[in-house]
This record gives C-alpha cells, sequence and structure tokens, in this order.
C-alpha cells in the first residue's frame, strides 16, 4: 500500500469519502465495539461462475468417481457432474450441497482441512485466468488492512462451509479460524482401539443454514459481539447489516453491487433477499446502506 | 510481575518445571497452532462455596422476589431462596439452572451483559472477604500473560454460560467474547414495531450443556482449532484434556487440584468424570497430566 494515501485500490468518490469518514468516526468507539464482519462468497473473493467451495466438492467428486465409477451414478452426484445447473436446480440444491458435503464423512477435521488446502494450491480460475486463491478483491483486503490498523476486530461472516472458509481464512485474509461463523457440519466424538479421543465430520449440517437471520443470531452466540461495519453482497447478508447499523453509535452497512462484466461479472440475480422480490440494491438505497459499485469505485480489482 | 522471573506466583518444583519445559517446547510449534484452552469454574477462579453465576443468578432472584413476592413461590425459586443444597437436588439442578437462566427471558444481549457487569462491580466473596472479580488465581494470570508472550491465542471453554462469562473475560483475563465457550442460551431474532432487527434471550438451551465431549466439539466447531494446551479441574474437562495431548507434538494437560483448604478450599467431589466414579487427579496420573497442587505449587493464590 503507497504510504499516506488510505485505500489506494478505492477510486475517489462518494463511497471512498463514506469509508474514510466511519474509520475515522470509528476512532470515537470504545476498542472492544470495533468490530467488522464481512461476507465472503462475492464480498471478498469472486463467487461466480460457481462458488469456490463448489469447485472444491466438484474436483472431489471427479476424483471420487474415478477411483469408484458406481458413485457418479447416484442421482445427485449424476447431476453435478453432468453440468447443467437445471439437472442440480431439479433435485434441489440444499440436498445436492449435502450429498456433496456427505463426500467427507469420517473425515477428521485436520484431514478435510489438508484437502481443502492442496485444492488451492492449485486450482485455477478458467474464466479470469489467475490462481483462485488471486480472487480475492484487492480494495476489500485494503478496507481490512485500515480496520487492523485501527484495532478492529475483523471477522467472516458466510453462508459457506465454515471449515472451508477456516482453512484459507488466515492465508487470504489474515483472520484466525474462531472469527469464522459459517454452515457447519457436525462432528461425531469417539476414541480409536487406543482409547485416544478425536472427532469425525459427520454428513448432517449443524443448526441450519448460516444465511439471513440465522448470520445475526450465529454471530451472538458464536462471536458474541455485534458489528459496527457488516459487509455483504446479496440477501443472505440484508439482516447483518441493518442490525450492524440499527444501534444508536457509528456504524456502516457496505453492500457490493457486481456491475462490472469487464473485469469481473456482472449480475443481479443473487441479490435478493431470500424471502422478498426486492433488489438488494432497492433495499440498500431505502436503508441508506453505501453501495459499492465495482465498475466505478474500485481502480484494481485483483492482486497483482 | 518481576522482570527476569518468569511464573513468580509458582513455587519451583516439578510442576513449575513442567509448564516452563512445555512453554520452550511450545516454540517449535507453528504459531496457528499455538492454542491454549482454560476451563473458568475452578480453573481460572473460585467455583466455592458456590459457582458465581449461580451467586449472580441468586441476586438477581432475590430483586425480582422483593418486586414481586409471589415470583419466590415458583418450586424451583422457593427451593434456590431457601439456602436448602437437598431441595434444588430433589428437583435436579438443570430444572432449577433453566428456570433460573429464564429471570432473563426476552432481555437483549446487551441488556444482560450490563446485569452481569453491575453485579460484578459490586459482588464479595464473603468467606475470602475479597471482591469477586478478585478471586480469579494470580499464578494462571500469570501463565495466560506467559502464553500470550509466546503468540498463544488464549480462549476460555466453561460449562458456565457463555454469555455471563463473556461479560466479565475481556476484564479478568483480556479474553475477547469469540474466544469464550460455554454453555448457550437460544436468542430469538425480531423486529421492534419501526422495523429495527434485534436479539432476544429465550429461556432454552441450545445444544446441550458445554460439558465432557461437548467441550472438544464445540471447540471445534465455534473455534475451530486443537488446543496443545488445556486446563480443567473436573471430570467435565476430561475430554477436553485427553483431546489436546493425544495429538503428536508438543501438548499440556494441566490439572487444578484443590487441596488448599487454608487458602481457598479442599474438595474432590466435583472432581470425578461425569460417567465414572474415579477420582480425576487419578484419571490425571494415569494418562500423565500435570496435576497442580493449589497448596504446594502456589506461593500465591489470588492477586493482591
Amino acid at each position: 500500500m503507497t504510504a499516506g494515501i488510505p485505500l489506494p485500490s478505492w477510486r475517489p468518490g462518494m463511497t471512498r469519502d463514506t469509508l474514510l469518514g466511519f474509520l475515522d468516526a470509528a476512532r470515537s468507539v470504545p476498542k472492544a465495539d470495533r468490530v467488522a464482519y464481512f461476507d465472503n462468497d462475492g464480498t471478498l473473493w469472486c463467487e461466480r461462475p460457481t462458488y469456490v467451495q463448489f469447485e472444491f466438492f466438484l474436483d472431489a467428486l471427479r476424483r471420487r468417481a474415478a477411483d469408484d465409477p458406481p458413485v457418479g451414478g447416484r442421482p445427485e452426484f449424476a447431476a453435478v457432474l453432468s453440468g447443467d445447473p437445471e439437472q442440480v436446480g431439479a433435485l434441489g440444491l440444499q440436498r445436492v450441497a449435502l450429498a456433496l458435503a456427505g463426500l467427507f464423512e469420517g473425515f477428521t477435521p485436520e484431514e478435510f482441512t489438508a484437502e481443502v488446502r492442496a485444492f488451492m494450491a492449485t486450482a485455477t480460475h478458467a474464466a479470469l485466468g489467475r490462481p483462485m486463491s488471486t480472487t480475492v478483491y484487492r480494495p476489500m483486503l485494503e478496507l481490512i488492512a485500515e480496520l487492523r490498523r485501527l484495532d478492529f476486530t475483523v471477522g467472516i461472516v458466510t453462508g459457506g462451509g465454515t471449515e472451508f472458509v477456516r482453512a484459507v481464512s488466515d492465508d487470504l485474509y489474515g483472520v484466525p479460524a474462531e472469527l469464522v461463523v459459517g454452515t457447519l457440519i457436525a462432528y461425531d466424538f469417539a476414541r480409536d482401539p487406543g482409547g485416544r479421543p478425536g472427532l469425525r465430520r459427520t454428513g448432517h449440517i449443524l443448526g441450519a443454514a448460516n444465511e439471513g437471520p440465522a448470520k445475526v443470531a450465529n454471530i451472538q452466540t458464536q462471536l458474541g459481539r455485534r458489528p459496527i461495519l457488516a459487509a455483504g453482497n446479496s440477501g443472505g447478508d440484508r439482516e447483518m447489516l441493518e442490525w450492524a447499523t440499527a444501534a444508536d453509535r457509528p456504524s456502516l452497512a457496505l453492500l457490493v453491487d457486481h456491475d462490472d462484466a469487464g473485469r469481473e461479472y456482472s449480475y443481479a440475480g443473487k441479490a435478493q433477499t431470500l424471502s422478498e422480490t426486492e433488489p438488494v440494491t432497492e433495499i440498500a438505497s431505502r436503508l441508506g446502506w453505501c453501495v459499492v459499485s465495482m465498475a466505478d469505485d474500485w481502480e484494481t480489482v485483483f492482486p497483482r
């Protein structure tokens, strides 16, 4: 980062002024309340054409099916391997996601983490032509760095799998495992034949998917502090952003608008609330959130 | 702390040598794996004659019953107000604990935290003749400081209420909310008449009480990293201590033995596993844990 110029990848303008104004106002907030939470997919890194986590599971499924062809015949897996979103949609995304998560049933947490890291070490984003680990948004990394300079606690609140994100969050964002809250797979506690205790992944989700109101409740139960900055890009982030700004103190709700077909993607399809059809960008302007236009506000999108 | 002498409240001897040996060995462990979790009641602060959290609920119940006498007639509350442990035991501790937790049903997290802090600001430990906030163990504070000097992440894994401990953990131990895992009360997400979202405490527990194997599973789901140091004082800590030391790397399981009737308390009653009757100190010696004798190993018990 260039010395003396904060947020160099953010173009001068209203959005950058809003960020700098918030950072300045946050100096008046007690340090224990300087808490910022970011959604991950589409907010901190690229989520198109598919979630990185989906690519990871797809890769694991392909390897599994190569070793053991009948696996590929299971309806959920056949739908995924077909590459046809309509086949997946016909079965229901949740059913397919659970089947994919089940590929790692019985794995220890350490084994699963090693699988994720091995995938990330070599995976590339074909359309963007860069390593998957560099599809993070440079302007957001700069914002996180500025927040840390002000002693903010920075966490990730994602609809994705908690363990998947924890496996990469320290490397990508400097966020430790305990500051990642996502959708959780339950573990079984068991002893090996020698009596040593350990944990194994099950095939079921603990609680509900971490989207919408669940993000708010899970922040309270798992992290325990309400944020004064929340950033997201979809309807699943709506309640978290509203909650961050509903208390009587300096706060900021940040919504990333994917309007940059040239450098990333342009889409609003996911930008709807889970229960309503009002585009989340319209909700944002109604509620006074700061909308980040990727095309207009970001001088650079990805790290060099 | 005296410069140059680490752990000054720990008397020279085998226990202190074990601690210093572990701290030295931890230098070879990657920083991301330098993780230490402490039980709270009886490990970091005094849990006798009753848990501090129980004193807090008792105080709240007395005030509530003074305002609204019929409240005191509810069987669970009558048993508590009687001061007779047998009456509480006859109803079952869990039923009584849930009734007490229900005193704060409908409170926001911020309101509950304010109640805990108001209590802690004035509560005293009658038998020890000191403020409740100074019934923490000075040797353990010194150990935490040494761990932090080595860039350890230090957390609390307690059977007590998560929100109660979070309200005091930063002040007492410098542990932020997200590094406290305990028994959780569920929250309801709701909007006020103006449409602003918020959370309210319910009267039921989320998941199971955080004891025994649940401590291991909850560390994995809520914190995401396995500790290399775990400290406890009772059977409810057994699995956590075994798990910390079951991996192939430097690790330490620490068990506080309350054998000091002169300066604190002498008891082994709670020092049994939940499902077995073997005293936990015997389990400790069988499994090679480091047993801390409060009477022999601690030069000073409480802060001055």
